[in-house]
């Protein structure tokens, strides 16, 4: 049986209690069946990058790392800080970059100084959710798949340049159904935001974080208010959630 | 061999990297012999308290739970994230109120309201590092030993007889040496501090967290600079370290 199955076939017959989070997590990220993680090295500087969920309210004025300030109160700072205990003899420096409401297209457009000039060991992104809500909702009328995919290929082209050696990290953008962000109408044109975030991280040779289903997973355990209250934006058990998966993709 | 001894002699011979910091926990922890954690229930109330360690920048007008915000940037953000995410289907909620500054008897003159009225099933404190600093700094000249002594007690039996089914954890209070806001003239009297704290818990069968032990373990894979920037209020690594440590105490 291989583990998907037993990870399914346990839940199915212990119950709530008798699966704990970490069993998500390794259940989800091993079903991807690529390569698990990446090798940290002492001094490396790894830069989360992405939109609001990222961005989780972090003060901009504050340029410094490995500081609650800087970090936010989102999966960045609860994954910096469990990497900065872990890993404490190597001298990590973690920043955040996140901007609320970015989509690719401002990523690029704040790319030098926001991520080539902090020059990252590993880059890590989430973007991918405003592409389709600020479309759906009618701010951003050029959005499109076929930008979203172009956009982000592109960014990623740069980046490489620029970077020859960077370790990327690349997040499923995920939403949770019937919580007040997440419309019907989003479906299922959201599903191939989705796939063109998987299809981008395996062209780049990037880890793929599956954040959708490590969602879905956890929603056996509590339902979809308790881990973000209006289906994007994580709670504090959703940002520790997302920070828990993100660790297990170095070591 | 014990664990203790066992954990020494893995540290002497693997070098820095060979230990990792759960490792660092389970040594100091599980030195203590005592009984080592709380079962938790469906719906149990956690409430952090204490002083500026505890605080660390909590937005005081914000009185909900579970919630960054209000939790501040401080362990007891990361052990309430923790605790949110690992035990998500027993509808936990986590409370800050810890405010800078505090020393036992300013505990005492909110604690109707900031502890009693919230009724936690788990009551965990940090307190102790002002009840010496602010006497050493010339700002709390009725500062002793004994009254420290005396108003936790005083707390603790007035706590144990409005809320008699309460689980007590209580922080050791820690300095690191050399560090700018730790001055020679602290010792031996700090050892005092520390010593009351271990018997007061003790006495009312609270779990007893030894974070001088843990920071003392966690500076052989770092400076102390890297743990806590003045010697008392932790890094983000530092407030991991704790979260960690603290999260061990529960199940």
């Amino acid at each position: 049986m291989n583990n998907r199955r037993s990870f399914i076939k346990k839940a199915a017959m212990g119950g709530l209690m008798a699966i704990s989070i970490p069993e998500i997590l390794s259940g989800a990220m091993v079903s991807e069946g690529k390569k698990k993680n990446i090798s940290l090295s002492k001094d490396f500087t790894i830069l989360f990058q992405g939109d609001s969920i990222t961005d989780a309210g972090r003060n901009k004025e504050d340029n410094t790392y490995n500081n609650a300030n800087a970090l936010g109160k989102g999966y960045p700072v609860f994954a910096g800080a469990a990497l900065l205990e872990k890993y404490a003899s190597l001298n990590l420096k973690v920043y955040n970059k996140g901007i609320s409401g970015n989509k690719v297209f401002q990523l690029a457009d704040r790319w030098d100084k926001d991520c080539l000039e902090i020059k990252p060991d590993i880059l890590s992104i989430l973007i991918g959710v405003n592409d389709l809500w600020h479309k759906m909702d009618g701010h951003y009328n050029e959005g499109t798949i076929e930008k979203y995919r172009k956009d982000y290929i592109a960014l990623l082209e740069r980046t490489k340049k620029a970077l020859p050696n960077v370790k990327l990290i690349i997040g499923e953008p995920y939403a949770i159904k019937g919580l007040k962000a997440v419309k019907d109408n989003w479906y299922p044109e959201f599903y191939e935001y989705q796939k063109a975030a998987r299809e981008i991280a395996d062209r780049f040779g990037a880890i793929f974080i599956p954040y959708q289903k490590i969602y879905d997973e956890a929603l056996k355990q509590a339902p979809g208010l308790y881990w973000t209250p209006d289906g994007v934006h994580p709670s504090l058990a959703g940002a520790q959630l997302m920070a828990q998966a993100w660790v297990k993709s170095v070591k």
